[in-house]
């Protein structure tokens, strides 16, 4: 008996940058789990295993009491450890060590798993830096104020209190929520207060909860048709029938959608700027989706996702400005505003969704972390917000010029680009019929990023264009960029 | 006419804190969507305006802009601003400004909207502070080594890249994955890479992901009973089935749930430290799960919440450790190890779900902050993780013990602690028959939390007693709350 236990000890070489304790422990578990060592077989004793193994009896000893508590061993007063005896027939073998299991192709998905995958709208890994010319929708980082931001992180992590490293409120850190609301009733016109603010990470996740808390699997959203397709996507992923309402020099053509879904539960509307084309929604536009919405009982999405920067005047007055019957959830993110990094967006809701929101997102995610969230109220209560955005204003401003002056001198005319009154990015149609995506393709040869208006079709084709951002690239970049389109747009005729 | 429009044209009085164009703006607005100024009338003359209003004509002209800008007014060349003709009859009334409108009860919530927010496992506003004895699954976060933690956080400041300030990787920052494989690899003996970790927010992310990603609706899943409800929620308002299997002093009874749902798409075990009752699983328990979820090609979610803190030894290997067939997706959390206030947590994936996951992160979600991400990076790469998790493992360890003493003098025998081997917090069963809920509610009469069992209940009833949090709290505010605990379980016989 003693030798057969002797050979089943066998010890395999001790691998680089492993404990012995945990190497002896590694051999002797693996022995067990292949069955070299039987249940019930008694294990040597403890001085000999030291003497063989060449460490000391306080490793092993160590080692034995590991493998007793995870269950490979029992130990019998005065006769040593033994192999468990229950141990089930169709254990498993252990993976090799260090190297992660085979990818199985066992992990079924779901049905609706298979909706959350099917497209990606952002791009999954980190996207290239850096940024090339055009690509949409980029503020311009370089551009901010990391000194003050670091700054509102230093004190702010002086004065951290302990209690702020415990679990915060669901609903976001309280004196940013104020500092939120205080910044939508002075810059959107929004009647709004703390309580009805929520911070989430993002936009999308303040989508995704929206619809699942408002939507049944089925039910029909009006969503702008061209529109943006991170919105539809995670709206489509949580159930929702995606109609597409087609979008005018008005923005959202109400009244084609009281047609084509009269009982919709819910509308997606970019009014501050409609993505990707450009237009606010029109004044008339907004109060008939608010009536409709009323008498629908339907919940409206409002998007405002770069109208912050409009480079005349003060921005526009945000669709729920005009919400008297609190059917709007307004949604928006820092990562226009400040940098996309910062992870830090917020929603404005009706009163009736407050609660329910607060309780969803507890459930699904907790609460966004807190150092963060006190950094930003001190930057924005310290006015650096404020100042950023007009600072921001202005650069864009010259930049949307430089974009479409530029475009003007090189383009001969192939793209027409309406004048740019707001944000990042512009849409630029094309002149005569070409293939988009040969643009796109050709562009991307020579290291110019611009997007195909069709990524944002939904039910019927996009006007056919591609959209340019603008507002990260400095004017010589922007000189450069467009001369290398103009050569991707001669190829493609 | 002019003077029936300078009746209509009354300007209330400004309030404070408000601009001159501002008051200007709204009062005209308001006039126009109360009907006051009706479709196509004409404005005074801006001159005329600015003189009644006492203010500049430059106010007046930026005031107007905005409001053609929104669509109010048209203007008509050498007339004037008009009041636009095409607003519908419909208009809403503004909401009176700066009070947030009526909570309207017409925010419909769907079905598995309100599946979303039937019970709330976690306090949605933030939890009272400081920590009253003895709130459960609380780590010290006194004891939490802030200045270091500051010091890598000015440390990543000082070198933050600009590019880290823009879009990151969905399934998380390369380096911080890598340092958690390694963790993995060294703590738990979990055979993993960083290309199966994705960081999230929290546990709860990651398994609302997992289940929308794995569960169709009405799929069964098994869950500890008594388990966790912050689990059992989340994937039931996910449409999972939730099918409760008994645990016994081994964890989790493998042979009754494939008697009660052989057929389940996933497990969730808390393998490490059944929660709430503190015993790990079984070997034989983990091999036979693991057999079944091969060949029911099941999901097995491995929530490891606190068995780092082992107070002998090293910390028992992780269910996902045998996981030679790829179907456990491994769960933990910085909450504890940290603090909870940092929400960021992790998951180590089978191959299959790598991808989808980290899609569908990106679409519900986007991504974790980057730099907390990278602070986290550098506390760990310093040592400083490690080093912390091996002090408060002394720590709580005395603390166990002081709890165990603390109850052993003060209570009489009538709870009943089992020896403490890890963790944060234990389970103190009834020695004889009481009601929880009584005792529950006279300790909180006396600034004493503890949590009935029967908050883990699923189909069954929990066994009779409560859980007892002791990882935050010094022995003398241990023996100050028992004291207090045994007055409040006097008063319940």
């Amino acid at each position: 008996m003693r030798r057969a236990r002797e050979v089943e000890l066998a010890l395999g070489p001790r691998p680089d940058g492993v404990s012995l304790q945990h190497w002896l422990y590694s051999e002797i578990r693996a022995a067990i789990l292949s069955r070299r060592l039987q249940g019930g077989a008694r294990l040597p004793a403890s001085r000999d295993l030291a003497r063989r193994a060449g460490v000391s009896r306080g490793t092993v000893l160590a080692a034995l009491e590991q493998l007793a508590a995870e269950g490979y061993l029992v130990a019998v007063v005065g006769r040593g450890a033994s192999v468990a005896a229950d141990l089930p027939d169709q254990a498993p073998e252990p993976p090799p060590s260090s190297r992660p299991a085979a990818a199985s192709t066992g992990a079924r998905l779901a049905a609706r798993g298979l909706a959350l995958i099917e497209e990606t709208p952002f791009p999954v890994a980190a996207p290239s830096w850096p940024l090339p010319a055009f690509r949409p929708n980029q503020p311009d980082v370089a551009a901010f104020p990391l000194d003050l931001w670091r700054r509102s992180a230093a004190r702010r992590s002086r004065l951290t209190r302990v209690d702020l490293l415990a679990d915060g409120e669901a609903q976001g850190y309280g004196p940013l929520r104020e500092a939120v609301a205080a910044h939508l009733r002075q810059s959107r016109g929004i009647a709004c207060e703390k309580g009805q603010v929520a911070i989430v990470a993002s936009v999308q996740q303040a989508l995704d909860l929206l619809a699942r808390l408002c939507l049944d699997p089925g039910d029909a959203v009006w969503m702008e048709d061209p529109g943006f397709p991170g919105a539809r996507l995670v709206l489509a992923a949580a159930g929702a029938r995606i109609v597409g309402v087609p979008v005018d020099s008005c923005g959202l053509d109400v009244t084609a959608g009281r047609r084509l879904a009269p009982n919709a539960r819910m509308a997606y509307v970019t009014a501050g700027r409609q993505a990707p084309l450009g237009m606010p929604l029109a004044l008339d536009r907004r109060l008939e989706l608010l009536a409709w919405a009323e008498a629908a009982e339907a919940i409206v999405v409002e998007d405002d996702y770069d109208s912050e920067f409009r480079f005349r005047g003060l921005p526009l007055a945000a669709l729920k400005s005009h919400d008297s019957g609190d059917r709007v959830a307004y949604v928006g993110a820092f990562s226009k505003m400040l940098f996309p990094a910062l992870r830090l967006a917020f929603v404005a809701l009706p009163g009736a969704l407050v609660d329910p929101f607060a309780k969803a997102l507890s459930l699904t995610c907790r609460y966004q972390p807190t150092a963060a969230q006190a950094t930003l109220f001190d930057f924005i209560a310290e006015g650096h917000l404020g100042r950023h955005i007009r600072r921001m204003r202005l650069l864009y401003a010259e930049r949307a010029e430089a974009l479409r002056d530029a475009a003007s001198r090189r383009l001969g005319g192939a793209l027409v680009i309406p004048p740019i009154l707001m944000g990042l990015d512009t849409p630029a149609f094309l002149a005569e019929r070409r293939d988009g995506a040969a643009i796109v393709r050709r562009a991307a040869e020579r290291g110019v990023e611009v997007r195909d208006l069709s990524y944002y079709a939904v039910d019927r084709p996009a006007p056919a264009g591609v959209q340019l951002g603008f507002a990260a690239l400095a004017p010589a970049a922007i000189d450069e960029g467009m001369a290398r389109l103009a050569q991707a747009l001669e190829e493609v005729r």
